[in-house]
């Protein structure tokens, strides 16, 4: 289940440790099995519909993808969602163009959640939200977050098509301090060695940037850092 | 050189990749010595006084610590700074408390330089700067940056004596984006976990808080976004 091969043709994947697979336990995500420590039996069976497999130490270190297993590690489906244009159109959300790093994608959607934007639409070629590295950054955000992906270009076309704001990030773009920014609309986050695509950036009316205020020229945010920042900017009142 | 051991005996680090080491060799840092592969040997030399040593790719893969080692790694002199007040008292910085993950404490140091701030202050218990994993996060901002160790306790102190202001994060905090921030002083960050330990706090005037505007309660933010978007409410105008 590390593989993505496996988790396309299971559309399931794996959670761990205590804290996020109580997280899961609490959410709407079908659970397929729940793997714990004895020590830990008791507390993860109080929340969960399914018995707990108890396991050894030794059986958890093989399945488990951390470097520390912590606990328990459950196997749950993939949810089935696509892009609603309807579903959206009033709210705030984020699509993400290429994000190729697993933990950068995780951080997005727990920063995301915390800023209370619940749909995030991906590009195809984003690394996927259910690589175990991914749903652990998340710390549980993930299974409560509508994550799509889709074809961003068809995507941002919708939101044109109904006027809807649609802003995307770009070295060239406007200070993103000194605008008025809307609380509906989509929000464009690239990736951080090539930005938005052109392709995309051709179809998006407002590009924001977000100033450095260092003396050198070789600074650059982290992908998850400049989202958190374009959220901030976006919420803050 | 993996081991903080070997950092702290020798003090020497390494760093990985044409982009990074082009940084260190564009740096104050001092160099110690180059090993690359046939193929980046011209460039890397035309940049570095030290003759780069050639290595295969199988010896690379030896003495790397990343998964995809990246053409070049570069070992360097850890610089012997400690914390002098008067160099930092009109300017703007940062003290971390017990940051704990290598990753996130790169991507803050990265966050910092974009932001303009140049020194950090790490409590004696946050990971070693010098690790290989934060290393690689800072993208090379880590040689533009004066990291230094020391008791935040007594630093703490030497600000207030001369009422210059220090500000921490806290989830009794005031709103951030509520409240007049100062262009020079100290801001310290707490763990993911722990937040800033009581006794430091309890000598800090300052609590600020970032607002979730998330209904769900189980929401939180990732260290290094959380010193990314404080940051930026410090810098916008």
């Amino acid at each position: 289940m590390k593989q993505k091969k496996f988790r396309t043709e299971h559309q399931q994947f794996v959670v761990e440790g205590v804290k996020v697979v109580k997280e899961l336990l609490a959410s709407p995500y079908k659970v397929d099995a729940v793997y714990v420590l004895g020590e830990v039996a008791d507390e993860i069976a109080a929340l969960s519909s399914l018995a707990p497999i108890i396991i050894t130490e030794q059986q958890l270190q093989k399945i488990s993808n951390l470097e520390t297993p912590n606990k328990v590690l459950a196997v749950a489906s993939i949810p089935q969602s696509s892009f609603s244009f309807p579903q959206v159109k009033n709210k705030l959300s984020l699509a993400l163009d290429t994000i190729n790093d697993p933990g950068n994608l995780g951080t997005i959607i727990r920063t995301a959640a915390w800023f209370g934007i619940d749909t995030i639409i991906c590009s195809p070629n984003t690394t996927d939200a259910w690589n175990p590295k991914a749903v652990q950054a998340t710390m549980g955000a993930l299974f409560r977050t509508n994550v799509v992906y889709a074809d961003l270009k068809t995507v941002v076309e919708e939101y044109n098509s109904t006027q809807t704001p649609v802003y995307a990030t770009a070295l060239d773009g406007t200070d993103i301090y000194k605008i008025t920014l809307s609380q509906n609309g989509l929000i464009v986050i690239g990736s951080e060695s090539h930005g938005v695509s052109p392709e995309l950036l051709a179809l998006i009316d407002t590009k924001l940037h977000i100033p450095s205020f260092s003396s050198g020229v070789a600074e650059s945010l982290n992908a998850a850092v400049a989202a958190g920042v374009v959220c901030s900017e976006f919420r803050r009142r």
